[in-house]
């Protein structure tokens, strides 16, 4: 499916994408306006100028036209060239350079996010009105962790269990939607590559520091 | 109210905390049961032998009891030791020692959880039963983590918008919780120490690597 957006697919992959775009655009104006229940798909169908065919064609249900399509979160381009970048290490050794291109990549993803800033900010108030859309934003938060974790295990040749895969991807995307938060809060004037290279610093200062590591080097887990 | 567990009121204490866990461990085997919906407030009184006054007593809604009381969460004496330890570095900056004696607090808050391991296999069990509990949870967690920033800030001699305490405090908890999840998935047989401080060294590992640091030192923020 990723594929087909080449050559000749591409006008039809652009214009699926626009449609799609709009579809939830008006679900998430009309949820902040009325609640989830406070409208039907066919109003969504009728504002887009689509068939209730068409919708669910995008769409199982209205909570996932809401939220969006974001499988796509990781342009195709980007993560090749972050996956090709563990290749000079050894498999089965985490490689020196995995910190730096986690950062790297963030900020290439950033970019994008600032495409989509208004759609944030339906999002956050679609949210406020009906929380329960959380657990679903969790469980897409998840599914897409999950599979960023394979692509990080694939880049490290280590399996996506591995402690440092998994630290990786849950601390990173924590760092990244605190950085978000701070964003998106009132009052905010700071750039969002500047909130999340502040606290990229800050996590690096802070998990630098030595502390007491019982292990195989040390028997009796004291200093 | 956290004073009143001195001299003659440890004996009074200790049996609030008793009535006020025995309320806990009722509304969630009923909601593990029969959803939230599915039993009154009436019933955890007559299993638990109070009276409704009492009850709400402890607890403003069925969903509090439910969650159990999480003021408590950290004992005094070892918070206290916390952020002593930072006495001997100068205000305004963060202590060497910050991370080593976060991994340590973290240990010693884990012994404790030992004792309330049925509980919280409980509260999983309550929240597969009515998932936007989820919500609930996610909401004391921010405030624990609120009131955890002041204590680390304190500690520290720094404001708790510090990044490196805003850091310390979200990717410790991610940590936690994520070891946790670990600790009580289907078939784990290993410690919950373990596990965290397996974690805590990945994150120290990946978080030590070198990463582009765009800042005053070098304008371009190109290496």
């Amino acid at each position: 499916m990723e594929n087909s957006a080449s050559t000749d697919g591409g006008l039809r992959e652009r214009k699926r994408a626009a449609t799609r775009a709009a579809i939830t655009v008006v679900a998430r104006q009309l949820t902040a306006e009325r609640g989830l229940h406070g409208y039907t798909v066919e109003e969504v169908c009728e504002r887009t100028d689509i068939s209730r065919r068409t919708f669910f064609n995008y769409f199982p249900t209205k909570e996932d036209a809401i939220l969006g399509h974001v499988d796509d979160e990781i342009p195709a381009e980007v993560l090749e060239e972050f996956v090709a970048g563990g290749r000079s290490s050894p498999p089965g050794e985490i490689s020196p350079t995995l910190f730096r291109d986690l950062v790297r990549l963030s900020l290439k993803l950033s970019e994008h996010m600032a495409a989509s800033e208004e759609e944030t900010r339906q999002l956050i108030g679609v949210v406020k009105k009906e929380p329960q859309l959380i657990l679903r934003i969790i469980g897409v938060t998840e599914k897409r962790e999950a599979q960023f974790a394979r692509d990080v295990a694939l880049r490290e040749g280590v399996p996506p269990e591995h402690p440092v895969v998994q630290m990786a991807v849950v601390l990173l995307g924590t760092i990244a939607r605190k950085s978000s938060m701070a964003y998106f809060s009132d009052g905010n004037t700071r750039p969002y590559q500047e909130l999340l290279l502040e606290n990229i610093s800050a996590a690096s200062q802070l998990f630098s520091q030595p502390f007491d590591q019982p292990g195989p080097a040390d028997p009796k887990g004291r200093p």
